[in-house]
């Protein structure tokens, strides 16, 4: 390593060390994000804004291809609105932002900025839906939300953030239910094969679950650190809010009834599990289907040949755009080659090719993998479908190994002893037998910090004892510490 | 016109009867939108989010064509970020929402509901920036904002809107002017080319211009009714935010200078520009390129056929559909082909192909224009290039018939009573020589509800006299009463 590696390297916290600072190393030296004036609120830099429209860019192509379609709702909900489902209240009043004015003007009703839609939404669903023709009604909005957060990090926890809220309404329970899943499946897809992230899914407990569902699930990774990350939740929200906001069809057969509702969410959060799971001491490293650039092609041309370098360069970047891939070309002539190479890895950018007058005259280019650090010459005729193929197998990659981090990570216990003792030493999911009950749910989170995440679809553990009370169990619980 | 036709037509008042109600019976009936229990907030629904999705895709490719990259910069300004710039402040603090509580606790300072991003954005510049090779900067944000409104109109004026805020920071005022320009270029190109709409471009007056801004410039249409829209403006800032936001860079000399910056917006309100340019009293008329549905396709095929009808016009939807097309079949059974026709033409869908047993007899199908009305039958075996063929017909056509419209409601005189004859009873652009005074400007306003919309950038008409003072003055303006 040279010496100006060693700079480059050394502004960034290594994560052993300080993991929280390298997290915040990264996206600030990467400049994904900035802090902002505004105590809680990120600035999303264009290169953050980059990856994030690549994520929305793939999540919505899968949501329109299931049926949905995107509208718009106002930002705003009235206090009143808000306050009509109890539960919904309870888990959010305490973290809204409150509009009391406008103008040198009190408004005669406050109005919540909103921290989720349900209550505008169900508000004209009930106005909308009339007969079961008109279901079942499947709309998306992508939009910004607010909720006022005591402790923020950019991405995982900030008091304004980027999400896409899913509203559904069906004709009843077994609908309802199927669109819970069907887009809970669409999450799982889209975040293991497009960011590389590899998720448990399961369902959330009574104490997790959404502020006025039914039942909640999620979709749960895991970080570096061996801490999880929800990364997206699905609600089959029932007749809850139907019975508050009055949202009836006449079915086909002449009666009356309730809709089944169901809504669901991803957010910039999403970011930060690809920095989390993916990132290394050297910075970033983004996945091929979603970073805001995939290849980085360097030319290397000190000044006596530059001017034979440079318009070949030039041509391979041109083939390498035309082809369809999001390619930059590094041509600064005040940075050496060394430096680009370490700001382009700490930005996680999945391949770079270098283009040197020897390279050229051997009609080659070297290809470098972030992901691996692997590097290969090819010949230049072949480089295109090389870099595309590269793409492929990265992108493969990246998720398998994540798999084998989070498989490495995983432990299976129903002794409390020797989950304490992983909890505090390892960390990583845990997959424990718990009885169902609240309580135990509780004195495992006060003693130990974990949560359960989720409880698996698949129970055929058999039978066995609850890891808190030794209460007869066969049901498991995936158990962690989490962001 | 048979029974059932004369009933769908009816639910729309006919425009010379009451135009305001005639806007709003087709936003409403069409499901582009709905009004929100929000008082002047609005709810897009998918039918018209569709449309604005596809209006974001044509001008988001222009901007980042032109070297722009999105980012995202909070909600949220504090107070008092907002009130450094004076004639900012001024000219945005009486319809500014405000956020005083968190939850139950009242916030240290006060914070507005961004009603437009300079300030925030130019707290981060001035961090951002430092160098001339931090130069130019290029951001844009796709985002909702709030301005309270005492009077709204959807999509015309709204207390919250979406739009896209472009905000640039450059070297010297060459380079902002040419930005500037450039952008305003942009705007035009997009709203003539893909929403059919033709624009007057042209520099606003001192009293019309953006609070805060050296110059502004704005493209202006013309509605139907022969009023004037504001589709777009584009800022010219100076270095007036620099100085009070302190973004110094050091030049490439070793002196330390302000930036000059820009910025520029459109947003939702160009939806109701395609709604009044191109409507008439059956309802919508959109252009191919940002219509959401482009063709749709109705099978004509009562009970006793459909078996055979159905699988031939599935395979028509699936050729239309894989070239590209954003095509619908109407396959209902519970709606006559008679009324389909109707509530496609109100949804405004340029094309409708219609197939029935005797056409798929004959091997042709047949296809109806919603701009002109026209029908022509066409072989299937050239459906589809005909269909693309027309997509582009009827593009250039929309643009030439508002063209024409515009050309014949654009009057010259620079006599006074013959203005306000015009202003009374035809309406349209004026244009007419000023002489540069606010004080005539403010006249011609207070007497007759017309405003100055831009000043063309092509002065050529010699010699004359102010409409308003006589006075010599060789410059004209447009004038038109405006939304």
């Amino acid at each position: 390593m040279s010496r100006e590696e060693k700079e480059f390297v050394r502004e960034i916290t290594p994560r052993h060390q300080d993991y929280s600072q390298w997290y915040i190393d990264v996206i600030l030296k990467t400049q994904l994000v900035d802090y902002s004036p505004v105590k809680g609120c990120m600035v999303i830099r264009p290169y953050g804004y980059g990856l994030w429209e690549n994520m929305q860019q793939g999540l919505d192509r899968r949501l329109k291809a299931t049926g949905h379609k995107n509208g718009y709702f106002p930002l705003f909900i009235p206090e009143s609105l808000l306050q009509k489902e109890a539960e919904h209240v309870e888990g959010f009043a305490p973290e809204v932002a409150w509009v009391t004015h406008a103008g040198s003007e009190k408004l005669a009703e406050r109005l919540v900025v909103r921290p989720t839609s349900e209550t505008i939404i169900c508000e004209m669903y009930s106005k909308w839906i009339q007969s079961w023709r008109d279901l079942p009604v499947l709309i998306n909005q992508w939009c910004n939300v607010v909720r006022w957060e005591k402790v923020t990090r950019p991405f995982l926890r900030t008091s304004e953030f980027l999400w896409q809220e899913g509203h559904t309404a069906h004709r009843n329970e077994e609908e309802a239910e199927e669109e819970t899943l069907k887009i809970l499946e669409v999450y799982r897809d889209f975040v293991e094969n497009d960011l590389a992230v590899p998720v448990l899914t399961g369902r959330k407990t009574e104490s997790e679950k959404f502020a006025g569902a039914l039942r909640t699930y999620s979709i749960e990774a895991l970080m570096s650190d061996g801490k999880a990350l929800q990364a997206g939740t699905s609600h089959n929200l029932g007749e809850h809010f139907a019975r508050v906001f009055d949202i009836t069809y006449l079915d086909s057969d002449g009666s009356l009834k309730y809709v089944w509702q169901t809504s669901w969410g991803v957010s910039t959060r999403l970011i930060g599990a690809i920095i989390m799971v993916h990132g290394d001491d050297r910075g970033l490293v983004l996945p091929p289907k979603v970073a805001p650039v995939q290849v980085i092609l360097i030319p290397i041309a000190p000044k006596k040949v530059r001017e034979t370098v440079m318009p070949r360069a030039a041509a391979i970047f041109a083939e390498l755009t035309a082809a369809g891939l999001r390619a930059e070309m590094d041509d600064r002539e005040e940075y050496s080659p060394g430096w680009k190479f370490n700001e382009w890895e700490m930005k996680g950018v999945p391949l770079r090719v270098e283009v040197g007058p020897r390279d050229l005259e051997a009609g080659q280019a070297v290809l470098a993998r972030r992901d691996s650090g692997e590097k290969e010459t090819v010949p230049l005729s072949g480089l295109v479908q090389r870099v595309q193929q590269l793409m492929n197998e990265i992108q493969a990659d990246m998720l398998e190994k994540a798999r084998r981090f989070r498989e490495e990570n995983t432990y299976y216990t129903d002794d409390f002893e020797e989950f304490k003792k992983i909890i505090e030493e390892k960390r990583g999911f845990i997959v424990s037998r718990w009885c169902g009950d609240p309580d135990c749910e509780q004195a495992v989170k006060e003693e130990t910090k974990a949560t359960i995440r989720c409880l698996p679809f698949d129970q055929n553990a058999g039978p066995g004892k609850c890891l808190r009370c030794n209460r007869e169990s066969d049901r498991q619980a995936y158990f962690a510490r989490a962001y």
